[in-house]
C-alpha cells in the first residue's frame, strides 16, 4: 500500500498549480495544501508542509513556475506587500524590475529564485533546483509569458521525474550494497527519508522498501526525531503504510538498542554533502553515527548526487538552521511549525518559561563515521 | 531561591500524612500532593509523582508509616479492596494476616514494605529504604501501634535526613572532584538528579550547585529526557528557580554540543549501582556516556551509597522497568503518568496507530565509561 495522496504533484497544464501533502498535519490528518502562489510555496517550505532536501528541491521548481502568471502579468509583484498569516514573507524590497513592472521574464524568473532561496538555508538541493530553473529562464527569458512558463513547467516536471528514478536507483543500488545482511536485520533510520521527503520512494526508505520487496524482512528502528518527530509522524506512517515491520523509539533509546544487538546497519538520509564527504543531516544524525561506530553498526548515508555541494571542502562549512526555541519548549503541534507562537496557539508548555534553548535544525556527520554514501550512481566511501 | 514546596514533607506528628510536591504537574503547576495512605504513596510512585531513586526511597520509609492507622487498626486491611482511578493498586490477595485482620503490626509492616517493593523495579534505594523499615518492624513489631507507628517514623524521618546529609556531602566532594574545571564551564546532565530527586539538594545537580556557590559558574546543557520531559520539566525549572545558567537542548543535541567544545564534563545520577559500578539510570544516560567518550568529555555518576546493590555482580542483572507505549507515541501528559490512557484523556498522538513501541525506563551505563561515582563517603573510580 502506498500513500493516499503523493507527496507533491503538479495539477493541471501550464496554468496549473502545485499541491502538496501537509507533513505538519500527519499522521493525525491526510490533507491536500494547494499552492497557488510563490509565497504559497515559500511559506510550506518554511514551516515545513513540505521537507526533505529532494523534495524542497521539487517543491521549489514548481513554485518558480508559479512566479509567473499564465496570463501573462508577474504575480509576485501582486504578492509582494502582502504577509502570510504567520507574518514572514518572501524577503522585501524584492528586486528593482518587480516592484516596478519593468521585468522581462528572466529577470522576473531570477527574482523568484532569490526569493525562494531565502526559505531554508541547509538543504542544497534547493539551491540546485533553483539554478536549474535559472539556466531555463537564461535560454527563455525572452519568451512570452506561456511559452516561459510551459519551459519552466517542463522542467521541474523533470526535475521532479528525475527525482523518482535516482530514489529507484539508490534503492537498488543500496540493497545490493546491503545484500549481505541477514534476513530480519534490524536498519534504524533517524527523521524521514523517505516517499514523503522526495519525489519517489525516498533515499534511505527506498534502500529498506527495496529490501523489503527481496524478502530481507527488515526491522526498521525509527528514532522520533525530537523536536518535531519526523520519525514519530513521518517514517513510521510511511512504514506501517506499506506493511514494513518498524518499532518506534526515542531518540535516546538508539544507543541501548543498538547495545542490545538489535541494529545491524543505520541509514539516513542527507541534506547536504561537501567535497570530502561530510554530510549534513537532521540534527541527532551525527550522534547516531558516533554510537553506530562505538556499536561497530555500520552507518550508511542515502542521497542523489543533488545533495553534493562540491563547492565548500568539508561540512565546516555547511550552514546550519537555528529554528525557534518554542520547537523545543511546547509540543508539537502545527501551529508551531506555522510560526504561530503566540501563548495558547502551540501545545502546552513543557519547560520552564524563558529557559534558554539551543535549537539546531541539522548536525553535520563526518566522512570518517560513513561507511559508504548511496547515490543513484552509486556508492561513495569518502571515509576510506 | 529554592523550589516553593518541597519535594517530600511529613505534615505532622505520629498521626500525620506525607505531602508530595506532584511532578507530573510541573513546570506548569506547582501544586502537594498529600497522601494519607500506603495506596496513595504507591500510586504517587508507580505514576512518578515523586521519582528519583533516593526520593522514591524515602517516599516508601512514609508510606510505611501510613500503613499502620495511628489509631491502630491497620489501614491497609481497609484498602486491599479498593482500586484507584487508573485501575492499579497494590497487588492482592494481600499476605493473609491482614485480609484477616489478625495480623501483628510486625506482619502489617512486613507486608506493607511487600506492597510498596512493587510499585517500580529499578531504582534500589527503594528496597534498601524498605529494608530498613522492616528492621524496624522486626525490632518493634510487639509493640502497641501508637508505639510501632511511631518507632516507623522515626526511621523514615532518618532516611529523609540522611539523605539530605548525604546530598550536601555528594555536593561537597563532587566540587571538590572538579575543582580543576574553569569559570564557565558546561556541564551537561540528563533527567533530573536534583532536589526534585532527593530529600536534599539533589545528587549530580548538588554538584552543580555547590559549585555554583564556589563561583565556577557553571552552565548547565539539559537533556530534555524524553519521553517524560524529566530534564525539560524537572532539572531546568530546578536551575531557572536557583538562577543557575543553563540550556534547554532535545536529547539528540547532546552530540552536537559536545562536538562544538560546549561540555566539559557530564554528570548524572543513578537509580541503581552494580558491584562492579555498572550503573542504572534513566534510559538515554549510555548514550550521553558513548558519547561523552568519543568526545573526551569525564563522565561521572553522582549516587549515594545507598543506590548500590552489592547483591549483583554486573549491569546485566539489574531489572529494568518498560513502561506504556503510550508514553512515546501520546504526548506527554499528566494524564498518561496517571496511567488514564484511554482515547483523548492523553495528549494527541504524535505517531500512527497501533505502531509498535520499545520504552525502557532505564539504561546501564557500564562501569568503563564511568570516570568517577561521586558518594557521600568520596569518589570511586571502578572503571580504572
Amino acid at each position: 500500500m502506498s500513500q493516499p495522496i503523493p507527496t507533491l504533484h503538479w495539477q493541471g497544464e501550464t496554468d496549473g498549480h502545485l499541491i502538496l501533502l501537509d507533513q505538519t498535519r500527519l499522521p493525525n490528518e491526510v490533507v491536500e495544501l494547494p499552492c497557488h502562489t510563490i509565497e504559497d510555496v515559500w511559506q510550506a517550505i518554511k514551516r515545513l508542509a513540505v521537507r526533505g532536501a529532494p523534495a524542497i528541491g521539487i517543491a521549489a521548481a514548481y513554485g518558480i513556475v508559479l512566479s509567473l502568471k499564465s496570463s501573462g502579468p508577474l504575480s509576485l509583484v501582486e504578492r509582494a506587500g502582502e504577509r502570510g498569516e504567520s507574518g514572514t514573507s518572501c524577503p522585501s524590497p524584492l528586486p528593482n524590475p518587480l516592484h516596478h513592472g519593468e521585468g522581462t521574464g528572466r529577470s522576473a524568473v531570477i527574482a523568484a529564485c532569490d526569493c525562494l532561496a531565502t526559505s531554508r538555508p541547509t538543504a542544497v538541493n534547493l539551491f540546485w533546483a533553483l539554478n536549474r530553473m535559472r539556466d531555463v529562464a537564461h535560454k527563455h527569458g525572452e519568451s512570452d509569458p506561456q511559452t516561459l512558463r510551459a519551459a519552466l513547467l517542463a522542467e521541474a516536471r523533470a526535475i521532479h521525474q528525475e527525482d523518482a528514478e535516482m530514489c529507484a536507483a539508490i534503492g537498488r543500488l543500496g540493497a545490493d550494497l546491503l545484500a549481505d545482511l541477514p534476513v530480519g536485520s534490524g536498519i534504524l533510520t533517524h527523521c524521514n527519508a523517505g516517499a514523503l521527503a522526495t519525489g519517489g520512494e525516498g533515499t534511505a526508505l527506498a534502500v529498506i522498501f527495496e529490501l523489503a520487496r527481496r524478502g530481507k524482512r527488515p526491522h526498521v528502528w525509527v528514532d522520533e526525531t525530537r523536536p518535531l518527530l519526523q520519525g514519530a509522524r513521518l517514517t513510521a506512517w510511511e512504514l506501517t503504510q506499506r506493511g514494513i515491520d518498524c518499532t518506534l523509539i526515542c531518540d535516546s533509546m538508539a544507543a541501548q538498542v543498538m547495545r542490545e544487538g538489535r541494529v545491524q546497519a543505520v541509514i539516513t538520509g542527507a541534506d547536504r554533502i561537501a567535497a570530502n564527504g561530510d554530510a549534513a543531516n537532521k540534527i541527532g544524525t551525527y550522534g547516531v553515527a558516533v554510537l553506530a561506530k562505538a556499536h561497530d553498526i555500520p552507518f550508511y548515508v542515502a542521497a542523489p548526487s543533488s545533495t553534493f555541494d562540491k563547492s565548500i571542502a568539508s561540512g565546516a562549512e555547511i550552514p546550519i538552521e537555528q529554528r525557534p526555541a518554542e520547537e523545543v519548549t511546547h509540543l508539537y503541534s502545527p501551529a508551531i511549525l506555522a510560526g504561530r507562537t503566540a501563548p495558547g496557539q502551540n501545545g502546552p508548555a513543557i519547560s520552564p518559561i524563558g529557559v534558554n534553548v539551543y535549537n539546531p535544525a541539522f548536525d553535520v556527520t563526518p566522512a570518517s563515521l560513513i561507511r559508504a554514501i548511496i547515490t543513484e550512481r552509486g556508492a561513495i566511501t569518502p571515509g576510506r
